[in-house]
Formats: structure tokens, C-alpha cells, sequence
């Protein structure tokens, strides 16, 4: 079929929201790309901004050298790939998988791609939809040093902060789970924060320019904490742990006091009466990080 | 005694780090003032710096009109205001308490100054002892309106961003709840991807440049999700909530893994799947905040 005899730069497997995204950045990076979802019909926008829309993953898979995967997760990409004739596709082509999953899947999913002679990069993206094609995104990359470098400038046509965080395949799927570690537990806080606000009569809009207030103090609080972790010390003097543990059970009080679950809260305060029981009660809170890590 | 028959502008009972920090945003503005903890020997450099150091809470309240408490919780200024004599000397005077706790628990203050005569001012502390005395330091007010007026000046001298959220005594607490409910789940959040990175491998201060990207993306995200709160509408168009609760099982997964406990991130995956299962999974994450207020 002549649609599919000239070479694609690269072929987009997964047209989700961050594929659709992917996808669409490829394009405004003027790429020529092939794209492919299991469920047909995804790719309407993209085809009619030029992108090939190939009828089967093995076809995709064969019209490019570079084939991002970037589904919901590696059960996802195993139904995908691990098909004997998309498999066969694949050989002495790269797949750089952005779906987020653990950094286990990563690697057993590289000990099946050597297996079949297929090279392979993991990788993770770590802003939303709405940043790809723009300098705001951010993606991390893992996997032999020089099939990366060769690959990089595809990648970069994305445009965005492409960082290559070391040989070992788990590395990008490690640094992902810690970081959707801290957004995800972030959002539930905030989740639970509205719940308990709206049952005390605030509204979202009241709260929100002083949840932004809240947001904008974590970060230069993220930097002076991991330098106490690196360090193993942990100064209490500004903010004792203890001081926050008694502020978490006013929080489990109010929201209970509102029938609203508090489990999530529980959970944290649990865990930072567990290393005040441990004798860190005049330590600052971060001491929790490695009270938890403790065998 | 001397030291005493010159009437002081404010007076700060406890002498905490947050207390400290107060009384010495208050000398940088040039106010005089008085002093009290309950352990002995804290107010050393405040003195020095010209503070009136009192002997005991009630001449330490008989100093001032105005009575700044700042304590680690209501049972701890409860302890030092509901004793006899220092209930008697606040008769009249105005007592601003600044010490977090619940909602109630200002409720439950308000309604004892009432009954003894006593004006009373509730409010909170959103930053951290370093703002003191800066513009970057945010407070927040409740209670009756003329009375915040009034002590107005003397409160500005701290610097920083002042708001009177209304008559209701509760609300300052219950903003300050829910806002403490944000950053300690944050905390949490980032003390146990701390503990993850760790067991792979990944040391805070290679995470942290990250970390503090995900913390960039929060505010403007807190925002948008605010108006979808309130509006009622959750548009998991970008990113719905089926997708975050794979991702928290794989965060779960990892942690349990190194033998880590996950019991944050499995209150934050149970939530989200009760949500789910209500028929929520195409929706945003924040629908979860809808659905964790119903009764
Ligand atoms: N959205 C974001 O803001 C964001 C940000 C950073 C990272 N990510 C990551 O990007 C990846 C993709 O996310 P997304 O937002 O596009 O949505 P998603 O809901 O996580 O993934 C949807 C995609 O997965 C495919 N899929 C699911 N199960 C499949 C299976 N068994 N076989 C084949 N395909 C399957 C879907 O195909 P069908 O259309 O056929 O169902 C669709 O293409 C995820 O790993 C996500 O964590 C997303
Ligand atoms: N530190 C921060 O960054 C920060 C930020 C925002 C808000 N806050 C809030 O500010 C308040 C004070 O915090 P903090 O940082 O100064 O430290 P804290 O550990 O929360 O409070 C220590 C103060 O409470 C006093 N206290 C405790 N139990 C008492 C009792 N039964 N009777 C009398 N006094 C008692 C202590 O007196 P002794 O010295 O005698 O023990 C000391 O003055 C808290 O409500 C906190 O949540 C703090």
C-alpha cells in the first residue's frame, strides 16, 4: 500500500490523551509520524493534519525505526508488542516505551526485548498533555547511553527538558513512581482539603488562592529537606515533627467530626507518631523518609 | 515593679519557634512588648533585643490590650488562659489566638471569652518562621470585624499578608485546616518518595530538582480543579481518574516491594476507586473530592 512505503520518523502507538499529545507535537514539529490505537478511530485529528493512520500495530511498528509506545501501562504495552507478528515487526527497530508503570516492568520488559533483538529505552513524562510541544514539558529518559544519543534528536522534536538519568533500564520508571509518588499523594490532599472546606461552608474559589499559597512553599521545602536526608540530620527547630502530628489529628478530628473519611490523613499521621514512638519527636518531619525506609 | 508600669503594645504568650519568630518580627517593627512561655529561659534573646520578659501569664497580660497566643494547640492555651487569675487579668482586653487547632475548639474559646468579658480574635499562620517579619509571611482572621479593625495596625507590624475571612470565629480555623490538610499530605507524600528513591537507588538530592518541578505544576492545578468543584463539572478529558488509580497501584506496588509502607498511598488509591466504582473513572481526579462530602 503506497501509504505506507515512505518511512515515518517515528510511529506513535497508544492514542490516549498523552499519545494524542505526543502525536500532535511530533507533527507541529513538522515529523513525519505513523500512529496506531487498539481502539480505531483516535487518530481522525491527527491523520488530517497529515499523520499515517496504519490499520494494524505491525504495520505501524514496520513504518518506522523509532516506535514510542505510550499507553496506560505495561499490560497495555505487553498486549501490543508481545504479539508474535507486531514482535517480529519490531526486530532491530527501538521502541522507546513512555507509559508509566514500575521500574520491574521496566526491566523485564528489556530482558524480553534483547531476547528478540529488539533496542529499547524506557522513559517517563512527567507534565500533562497540555505542555507537549512546549518548553514546559518535562520527560525522562533510561536505557544505553548511545541508542539514546542516537534517537535523541526525534525526541527532541518534542521540545521540552529530555533528561537521561542513567544506563540502568528501571531508572526512569524509579524516578517516575517517586514523583507521581508526591503529585498523586499531593492531589488527594488537596482532594480531601475541598471536601473538608466545602462541609465548613469555603467554597473551592475561596480556598484555592491560598491553596496556591500552600503549593508554592513545597518546593524550595522539597530542596532544604533533601539535603537532610542525604545528610541523616534532620533539625526539628523551626518546625518539630511532634507540632505537625498534633496538627494532623486536628485534621482527622475535623474531617471525621464532618463524616468525611480520613484515611488518607490517618495513614500520615500514623506514620509520624510511629517515628516520634522511635524518639524523633523534636526531629523535623523529613526524618519520617527514613524512619520509613528502615529494614 | 517597673519593668512592667509601661504598658506594652502586645504581649506573646508562647515562646515556640513560631512564638519567638513573632515577638521578633514585632521588635523588628519597633513595638514594644512583653513576653511569656511556660518553660522558662525562651525569651533569653528577645530581652536582650528590649522585650519585657514577665514572670508569670497574668502580669504578662496585664501588660498589653492586645494578647497574641501562640502555642502548640488550644489544650495548651486553654492551660495557660483558663487559670483563675489569668482569666481575671483579660478582662476587657483583647485576646488574639494564633495557635492552630479546630474549628470547634474556636467555637468553644469564643463562646468562654464571652462569658468572662474577654474580646477575642482567632486566626492562623500559613508560612513558616522564616517569613516572619517578611512580606513572603500570610495570616489569616475571623471574628468580629471591628474588633479586627482595631488591633489592625498592631497585627500589620508584622508584615505580610493579612485577611479577615469573616464574623464566623470557626473560619480562620477550618481555612487553616484544610490548608494544613494540603501541605502535611504533601509532606507525606514527598517523605515517602524520598523513602522509595532511596530503596532505588536515587538520592534526595537527584530527585529533588524533579520534585520541585511536580511542586511547580500544583498551584495553576489547584486552581483549574477549584472551579471544577464548584462548578460541579469534572472533565477527565486530559487525564481521568482511571488513569491516576493504575499509577497509584504501581506506586503502592513498588514501595510494598522494598518493604516499604504504603498506607498514604493505599488510602489515596481507596478513595479513588471508591470513586471509580461509583462510576466516576472518565472523570478528573477532584470528583473525589464530590464524592468523599456525600452523605
Ligand atoms: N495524561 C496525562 O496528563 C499524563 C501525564 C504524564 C504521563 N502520562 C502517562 O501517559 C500514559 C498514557 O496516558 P493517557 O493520558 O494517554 O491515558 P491512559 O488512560 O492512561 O491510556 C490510554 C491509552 O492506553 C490504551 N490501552 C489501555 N489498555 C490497553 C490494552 N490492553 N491494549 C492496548 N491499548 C490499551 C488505550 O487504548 P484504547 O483507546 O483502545 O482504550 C489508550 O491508547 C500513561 O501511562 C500515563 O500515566 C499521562
Ligand atoms: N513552626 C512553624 O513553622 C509554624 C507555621 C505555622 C503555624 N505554626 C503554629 O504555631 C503554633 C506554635 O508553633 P511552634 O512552631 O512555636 O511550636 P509548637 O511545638 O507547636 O509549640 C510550642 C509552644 O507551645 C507551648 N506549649 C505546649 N504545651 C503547653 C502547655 N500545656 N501549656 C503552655 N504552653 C504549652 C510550648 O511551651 P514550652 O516551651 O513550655 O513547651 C511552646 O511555647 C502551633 O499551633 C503551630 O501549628 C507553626
Amino acid at each position: 500500500m503506497s501509504m505506507y512505503s515512505e518511512q515515518s520518523a517515528v510511529t506513535v502507538l497508544g492514542l490516549g490523551p498523552m499519545g494524542r499529545a505526543l502525536a500532535g507535537a511530533f507533527l507541529d514539529a513538522g515529523l513525519r509520524i505513523t500512529v496506531w490505537n487498539r481502539t480505531p478511530g483516535r487518530d481522525r485529528e491527527l491523520t488530517e493534519r497529515g499523520a499515517v493512520g496504519a490499520s494494524s500495530a505491525e504495520e505501524a511498528v514496520a513504518a518506522s525505526e523509532l516506535i514510542v509506545v505510550c499507553v496506560v501501562d505495561y499490560d497495555a504495552s505487553d498486549a501490543i508488542l508481545r504479539q508474535d507478528a507486531v514482535t517480529d515487526a519490531l526486530r532491530g527497530r527501538t521502541v522507546v516505551n513512555l507509559s508509566a508503570d514500575t521500574p520491574d516492568r521496566a526491566r523485564d520488559t528489556a530482558d524480553w526485548a534483547a531476547g528478540h533483538g529488539i533496542r529499547y529505552l524506557d522513559g517517563a513524562i512527567m507534565t500533562p498533555t497540555t505542555t507537549m510541544g512546549t518548553p514546559a514539558s518535562v520527560f525522562i529518559h533510561s536505557g544505553p547511553a548511545e541508542l539514546y544519543q542516537e534517537h535523541r534528536p526525534v525526541l527532541e522534536a518534542l521540545s521540552g527538558t529530555h533528561t537521561h538519568l542513567g544506563e540502568e533500564i528501571g531508572r526512569a520508571a524509579a524516578y517516575d513512581i517517586a514523583l507521581l509518588d508526591i503529585f498523586w499523594t499531593a492531589m488527594a490532599g488537596y482532594a480531601h482539603a475541598l471536601a473538608v472546606a466545602r462541609a465548613e461552608g469555603i467554597s473551592a474559589r475561596e480556598l484555592a488562592p491560598f491553596a496556591k499559597g500552600i503549593g508554592a512553599i513545597l518546593p524550595p521545602l522539597f530542596e532544604e529537606t533533601a539535603q537532610e536526608m542525604d545528610r541523616g540530620t534532620f533539625s526539628g527547630e523551626g518546625n518539630p515533627m511532634a507540632s505537625g502530628a498534633s496538627t494532623m489529628a486536628h485534621i482527622v478530628h475535623t474531617s471525621e467530626g464532618h463524616g468525611i473519611d480520613a484515611g488518607v490523613m490517618r495513614a500520615a499521621e500514623g506514620m509520624t507518631r510511629r517515628a516520634i514512638g522511635l524518639g524523633h519527636g523534636t526531629d523535623g518531619f523529613i526524618r519520617v523518609a527514613e524512619v520509613l525506609g528502615r529494614h
